[in-house]
């Protein structure tokens, strides 16, 4: 593999083709914040606003103006959507609406936590770049209301009878691996180190399992395993980005045996969840192998496949493991043959087991200004390292 | 079309073949209920008992108790489903849960009205085979409950931000059409009556667009269309199943002109929703063509289909209508290719888009003993009419 090329191949699809089709679609100079339903085109084709995008974009934008290049140009566009946020995107007191009207009146209350994890993630990055102490209180206010709603996320949304069937989620404690460091410059140090310790434990002991090698998407409290339709549920695409944020976190904790493990994982579910017969990784895995809930399990998303192209890239740069190299190669071929779309830049979300285009949009409800341009950055960093 | 051969054929399938195959797999002897989720053989691969699918099932034991043989065993099957539900399916107040773990204890909270629909359903005509006064005191305070709760069915768990974007859904005013004849002998005339004329109002000119000559699945307070994501909705397995509801009610009404509008709406939804690539009809639709919200979108499920056979029939056994049995038969060759089961019985119920077995369940979360047998017991009953 020639990491050379391959680091620019990245670059040049983050910088000529992915950055700008978002900066080209998807603000609304008109209302503020951004489009995200967005046609194979570019086109506009429902104008609400879902604050898990909003937030996103933000972050990307700061991101790349923190760590790529302080062109005005991305900070702006941050900034746009940034504003539009704060007006509109919580109820008052950092709670964040799920949804809005293109205008920001609230659509969909404050059920979901992830809203605020994106938004305490936009504003952390936004900070960065600013050093606006506004955009930092935003962020750290919102992270503390996160850890105080994180034994019951859903509040008064949540629709189970407490007591009969407890689970815990795996999304929580996951995205904490990566939002504690995304705002670490944000929190005391002793916090800090208190919440990473905190969710690698979870992640690597409680939803891990040592017998099947895989991350279940819920557990018993104590970690073990409930034969019931979300006990059984597997998600690869989620545990395989779940290891990319652990590997970060071993490297800064300079934890080989951590990185070593999290690659374990890695290799072990994308084997387990790879489709053999039409290639691409499963969308949603019952681990005994009976008929999962979700009627779309067998289709191939773009975030889980740009997502295991991180994971992998860098388990290699972690800990030399000539099988994520492989892996690399072959997912790499799959998701660029399928996902990218050369005709009208940015990549197809969503295609059926096939891999045949399932809905031929750029952008919706759930993807956005994220995991593609996310990616192809970690990726082109990772790849330069390796050079 | 030899309508006694056909007749004959429905019949079959309903008595020699899936009634015999809930009878045989469904019954949890140990704690009472039904058992729903069952592989392709009729093997139980998950316990939980879902409040919507064990009211069907005592509905259609009672049904076939009063309306095809007054069986014992039909009626204690009934029976055997009826007292799990009065110990355990709701919460004491005629909330119905929305599921139970396999003993009976609470799972999920009482947020979805149709469990209470089915509910009544369930001691409606359970009342009617057995003259017990106490199912049908059930049905009563049921029916009266749904209701009071009808202007907003999702009380505490409504995640809308109430004012921003009212709108109206379907499916409510749609199963009240058929929850007004199903349990009539329970109400004063009065209130059959009124609640039948505003069904019928509400379906017929507050869901349906004489634009598009379809019915949506949710619309403003005053019917008109909202460009969102939920106002450009169609199902139109839904809107096709509705349209058989209201021909048992213009037939009772004797309104012929009701029957030949919703022939009219029939046609057309099948139309606009027949997959002309692969054949079948479509799960959602954007009406604007625009990529729907739902992944499943493309995908072949057994109930739009026995639902449509229905509605066709019907239509053209009150209306003449040769279009309807045209689509019928090609209706039916699709069916029958597709999701029955020539092995191990019953039907398939969740395709993808080419037809091929997507889910090889026989029953679930959402399938269980319900539309397959209702179908064929409505279609074999309206082709002995015909023959």
């Amino acid at each position: 593999m020639d990491y050379k090329n391959s680091a620019n191949f990245y670059k040049n699809e983050l910088l000529n083709n992915v950055v700008p089709f978002w900066e080209n679609h998807s603000k609304d100079e008109e209302f503020g914040g951004y489009f995200t339903c967005l046609d194979r085109e570019g086109k506009v084709f429902d104008t609400d606003k879902f604050i898990w995008l909003q937030s996103r974009e933000v972050w990307m934008f700061s991101t790349l103006f923190n760590k790529v290049e302080q062109k005005q140009q991305w900070l702006d566009m941050a900034l746009h959507g940034a504003k539009f946020l704060q007006k509109f995107g919580h109820d008052g007191n950092l709670n964040w609406f799920f949804s809005l009207t293109r205008d920001g009146k609230p659509l969909v209350q404050p059920y979901n936590i992830f809203s605020d994890c994106f938004a305490t993630m936009a504003f952390g990055q936004l900070y960065k770049a600013t050093q606006d102490e506004e955009f930092g209180q935003m962020a750290r206010n919102t992270f503390r209301n996160i850890l105080k709603r994180s034994e019951n996320p859903k509040g008064k949304f949540n629709k189970l009878v407490s007591g009969t069937r407890p689970l815990k989620g795996f999304s929580l404690p996951m995205i904490l691996c990566n939002l504690s460091l995304e705002i670490e410059h944000l929190l005391p140090k002793a916090m800090v180190d208190e919440t990473i310790e905190k969710v690698i434990q979870e992640v690597m002991e409680v939803f891990y399992q040592p017998d099947s090698g895989m991350i279940l998407e819920n557990v018993k409290p104590d970690g073990s395993f409930s034969d019931s339709f979300e006990g059984r549920l597997l998600n690869p695409g989620h545990a395989i980005e779940a290891m990319w944020f652990i590997m970060d976190l071993s490297f800064r904790l300079k934890r080989q045996n951590l990185a070593e493990k999290a690659v374990e994982i890695v290799l072990r579910t994308l084997e387990h969840g790879w489709d053999e017969k039409y290639d691409g990784i499963f969308y949603f895995l019952d681990i005994k192998g009976n008929p999962p809930q979700q009627l779309e399990w067998d289709q191939k998303l773009w975030w889980v496949h740009i997502e295991t192209l991180i994971s992998l890239i860098k388990g290699y740069a972690l800990t030399g493991n000539e099988k994520c190299l492989n892996w690399f190669e072959k997912v790499h071929n799959y998701t660029w043959s399928h996902f990218a779309d050369s005709e009208h830049g940015e990549w197809f979300g969503y295609l059926n087991r096939r891999g045949e285009v399932l809905l031929p949009l750029k952008g919706g409800k759930w993807k956005g200004c994220f995991h593609v341009p996310r990616g192809l950055f970690q990726i082109w960093k990772t790849l330069e390292i390796l050079k």
